[in-house]
Order: C-alpha cells, then sequence, then structure tokens
C-alpha cells in the first residue's frame, strides 16, 4: 500500500499552507494519495505520465451490439498511430505521452510491429456463444499487461493511465462487472458508443447469454476473463495489478477499464489503493464498478468514449493536487497569521 | 450574446470528428460556446488567460462571522504578489496570469502602486449596522471592474477569471444572493473559511440584519450592491459585466464572484451568456447563484478557498474542449467509417 508516514507528513504539510484547512477539498485529499504512492512529501510533479491504448477487437460485435462496424476499431488504431483521435489531443494537452498496443485487433499480422509486439490473437471470442480467450491466451494477454507495465516504469513512468480502443468491448466490460458484483445485467447495461433500443436489447441479451456460461467460475477472476471478458481486457487487468505492484499510481478511465481494474483487485487484493477514478462514464455499469472499487471519479462531464479521455482530462486536476503541497508558501513562510479570529465583540 | 451561427458550426464540425456523437459530453457543450464567443470555428486555444484577484476587507469581520482574522487579507495580498498563495500555483499550471487588485483592503494606503490604482476605499462598511459603500463609491467600484476588463482585453485577454479575497466577504456575498433570489438567509448560510457554529449563528445573525437593512432596494442590483455588499463585489461585477460587452469568455469562481455576476446580470440582463461556472463550491448560496444564472459547474471538488482557485483548476478541462473541436481529426481525414454497423443477423 502506499506509504502511510508520508500520508501523515502530507496531510500534516497542508494544514500549514496558506489557506483555510480543508478548503481545497478533494483537492488536498489527492495530494495526500500521491505523496504516498511517491513515498515523498512534498511529492514531485509527474514528469512522466503515460496512456496505454489497449485495442482489440471482440466477435460479439457481430451480435449487432455496437453502433459501430468492427472495422472501426483498426481503423481507429490508425487514427491513434497518426495522432488524430481524442485520447492524441487530450494527452498531450496533459502533458501524457500515448502508446497504443495491439492486444487482439482482428487483422492477421499486427497493424505494425511497434504497436504488435504483445499480440495475443485476432480478436477475442464471441462471448455471447464461446470463451472469448483459451487457459493459455489468457494467461498471456495479463502477462503482456503486465510487461507493458514493467515496461513503462522501467523507462521512467510515474502515472499510468490505461485506455481501450475496440468495437463491441463495453459488452464483454459491462458482462465481468455483472459477474463480479452479481448484478442483473438489465440494471447496468448501456449504449456505447450510441446503439439505439433494438441494438440495446441486442447487448443486454448477449450479456446475459455470457453471464451464464460464465456461471460456473464467477468467483474466479482469471477464468471470468477467458470466458466472458477478452484479451484486451485481460491485459488491462495484468497491467493495472502490476502497476500497483511497482508502486506507480494509475489513473482509471471508464468503464472497461474498470471493469479489468475490478477484475484486478481480485486478483491481486489491495491493488486498488494505487488507483483513482479519472471521470465518470455515463455507462451505468461504471458507477456500479467505482463503488464496488470504493472510488469516487476526479470528474463527471457525461463522457463515454474510452480510449483514457476521461482520465486524461482528470489529470490536470491530479496535477494541481500534487503543485497546491509542493509549491504553495507556508503560513510562516509567507507570514500570515495562522490563528483563530478574535472572539466576536 | 455569443454568434449562434459560429455555434452551428461548431454543433456540425463535432459530428464530423473521430468518436461517437455525443461521447465528448460535456466537453462538446464547452467548445460550442467558447466556438461562439469567439465567432471562430475551430476556436483558436486560449493564448492569454488573466485570473483578477479583487481583494478588500468587510466591516463585518469584526462582528466575528470569519475564522480568521481582519488582518489576514493584507497578509494574504502579499502572499499572492510574492507567488506563494494556491491561486499563483494553479493560475501557473494552467497557463493563466493572475493579476491583483487592491480594492478596498483595510490599510491607509494602497499595499503598493501596481494593485492600487483602482482602491476605492479603505474596507467596506459593515453591512449588519451601515451600508458597505456610498453612492459614489459604489459607482467607482463598478467602474474600476469594468475599466479593469478592458485593460485586461485591450491587453489581449480572451479568457477572464475573477477571483476574491477578503476575510469575512461570503458574508456580504450571501446577503447579495439571498437579496437577489428573495431566500431565507438560514437555507444558505455557509462557512466560509471554516467558523464553528457559534460563528456560524453571528454570521447568520448579521445577514439577517443586512437583509433587514436592504428591504427598500431589493429589486435594484446596484443600491443592493452598496447597501449590503462591497467595493470588491462591486467591482467584480463591473467586471463580469464588461467582460460581456468586450465579447470576452469568463470562467466563474466560487460564491463570491458568483454573488457579484448575478447582480451583474440583473444590471446587463444576458451578460450570463458570457459566462461558465468553473466550479460547485461547497457554500450552499453558491449552488443556489449557479442555479438562478442557470449555469452548471465543470468540476465539483468540495473546494472552498476563493482566490479564482476553483476556476483555475476548471480551466484545463475548458482547454481540453478547446483542443478537441480544434485539433480532432475527422472521420474523412483519418479514413474512418462514419456509418452505422450493419443490422445484426
Amino acid at each position: 500500500m502506499p506509504d502511510p508516514d508520508v500520508a501523515a507528513a502530507a496531510r500534516a504539510r497542508q494544514a500549514t499552507l496558506t489557506k483555510p484547512p480543508g478548503s481545497l477539498g478533494r483537492l488536498e485529499d489527492l495530494s495526500v494519495w500521491v505523496a504516498a504512492c511517491q513515498g515523498q512529501c512534498p511529492p514531485h510533479q509527474f514528469e512522466r505520465a503515460r496512456v496505454v491504448v489497449f485495442a482489440g477487437d471482440h466477435g460479439v460485435a457481430a451480435a449487432g451490439v455496437s453502433a459501430f462496424p468492427a472495422e472501426v476499431t483498426a481503423q481507429m488504431v490508425s487514427n491513434i498511430e497518426g495522432g488524430g483521435a481524442a485520447i492524441n489531443v487530450l494527452a498531450e494537452l496533459a502533458g501524457a505521452g500515448v502508446r497504443l498496443v495491439d492486444v487482439a485487433v482482428d487483422c492477421e499480422t499486427p497493424l505494425s510491429e511497434t504497436i504488435g509486439a504483445h499480440k495475443v490473437r485476432r480478436g477475442s471470442g464471441n462471448v455471447a456463444v464461446e470463451d472469448a480467450l483459451t487457459d493459455d491466451e489468457v494467461a498471456a494477454a495479463i502477462d503482456a499487461g503486465r510487461r507493458i507495465a514493467d515496461e513503462e516504469v522501467d523507462g521512467g513512468a510515474d502515472l499510468l493511465i490505461a485506455g481501450d480502443m475496440g468495437i463491441g468491448n463495453t459488452t464483454p466490460a459491462t458482462t465481468l462487472i455483472a459477474a463480479l458484483t452479481d448484478t442483473e445485467p438489465v440494471a447496468v447495461v448501456g449504449r456505447g458508443t450510441g446503439i439505439d433500443d433494438a441494438g440495446w436489447m441486442r447487448k443486454t441479451s448477449a450479456i446475459r447469454d455470457a453471464l451464464f456460461r460464465a456461471r460456473p467460475v464467477m468467483s474466479d477472476p482469471v477464468a471470468l476473463l477467458r470466458v466472458c471478458g477478452g484479451a484486451d481486457l485481460a491485459a488491462m487487468a495484468g497491467f493495472c495489478a502490476q502497476a500497483a505492484v511497482r508502486r506507480t499510481p494509475v489513473l482509471l478511465d471508464g468503464v472497461v477499464v474498470t471493469a479489468a481494474a475490478l477484475a484486478a483487485d481480485r486478483m491481486a487484493p489491495g491493488a486498488r489503493q494505487w488507483w483513482q477514478a479519472g471521470h465518470r462514464s455515463v455507462e451505468p455499469a461504471h458507477t456500479l464498478a467505482l463503488s464496488r472499487l470504493g472510488l469516487e471519479p476526479i470528474v463527471d462531464l457525461g463522457m463515454r468514449l474510452g480510449e483514457g479521455t476521461g482520465a486524461a482530462v482528470a489529470l490536470p486536476v491530479l496535477r494541481a493536487a500534487v503543485a497546491t503541497l509542493a509549491s504553495m508558501a507556508t503560513f510562516a513562510e509567507a507570514s500570515v497569521t495562522d490563528r483563530p479570529a478574535d472572539p466576536a465583540p
């Protein structure tokens, strides 16, 4: 867990800064968390924040659960490579780098050597009718996520963000959250990229079928990733779990990443202490998963785009928290009175 | 009002960007608003965002309505001049400049030539027992705010933020909001910098007395600023109103600035169309004033510090909105499929 002694020192330092105690609200809590994760007070500003976008296709897209055709996954991977996607724009503004990983895009060969080094398979299975992955594949995907986290931390990353890109991916994500929280799908199925009512019914039906198939493995997060998840989700779970092992803070994004994180916290109990929720998406399953993880989103802007965009928008708020604890003057330094007003006359 | 044709063009451009329609949520609305304010689509990123901190003392502080003694106002002005306050740290991170204005700090001479050019008087009157300002002073204060807005816009400012600094200032601010919304004070009095229960009772009592004194002028915003406001509040009202005249967008901060903005929108109906609410503070009167202005805060982080800090934390979100509309690739540019998925088999 993040260092409790440093957390206490950070709380104490907050009380010395030139502002009414507690008046920075959530920024104070976030600053204490970052200091504890870094093991130093005051904390340093993030110097190498990294967004890793995990791309993968899902066989269930063929069941008409998305508003976009499956070919869009590979097209959007190219768009991200070319710097034109929302995550490119938002990460640059927030001072974060973007790395793209083709975990399971449905194309014969990896889209490029750079992004295909960790490719597990060509599209994950249609969870409504078959397992998403084999035993070997789920292990390989989790391991890929762990290795990517290691590579990033070894490369100097001091904050990690996971993002997703894959047509149909909110279907397995919602299935995972429903399975891990024992929730009826109808209560948590959202509209993903924007399906209509008929699409919503197909999606709900696919999730119900996937949950039925998952019945025998409900208590096993790795088996759930295999049966009703997917290679991208398994890789994100490995990534989030390994970030905790490497004592590196993580900003979670939306419903897909948080589904993986919920599985990761079951795989590695307590890993959640190294994570904050960047934003609250409009997907109902996202709020459910955040609540189970005990995480409160930093911003709530009605976003539902994925790619890590919600976390990227929240990153400047986390930077603001760090900056205030690191750089504000103390009462003593600024010769500001730190005693209560005299009682009223 | 911001240009409705440009707003329509911005909405249309949002629909061409490589993301599901509407998936950037609030960011899309904010981007459309900025484009309309700038009169151009795509909008340009803010190049000269400016925070103006209006400092002033309030005679009512002597009634024990604040957790801090009145001497802290001048000390904090020095702290802001020295770069050690929260607003300095947060504005720098958000890429905004900070200007400090001594409108009515309770000291014999202006604290310095730079910040004292618009000084109206030494402390505003104790609104519980006397008018805050004379007729001439309220006119001078509003005019000072207008001139400061003009100076900033003439100097190239493309986004304005007003901030406050003044011990006791949430008391006249809450009085103004109660008066302008016809609300019982007990429903909206907050704890400011952190008063205890006895202080809260003194504050509520002072606000009730001030409201009683304001009875004859309830429908006149300028008279309310004179009777139960203060020079800093009047200057902020002039500033917010003039920003609208100069077609320059404003990010509002907390309860003090928003009280002034509420008065400004009565002085100049429709000015509110040039404003967004940066954040929601924990002061109950702030939520009431935002609701009357029809403004939804961008972030909600439990802050209650003033100085413009809540708006400064929200500024990167507004920048994110601008960046996505300005810089994302379109479906055509990125060769991404923009048609619905085929119907399910």
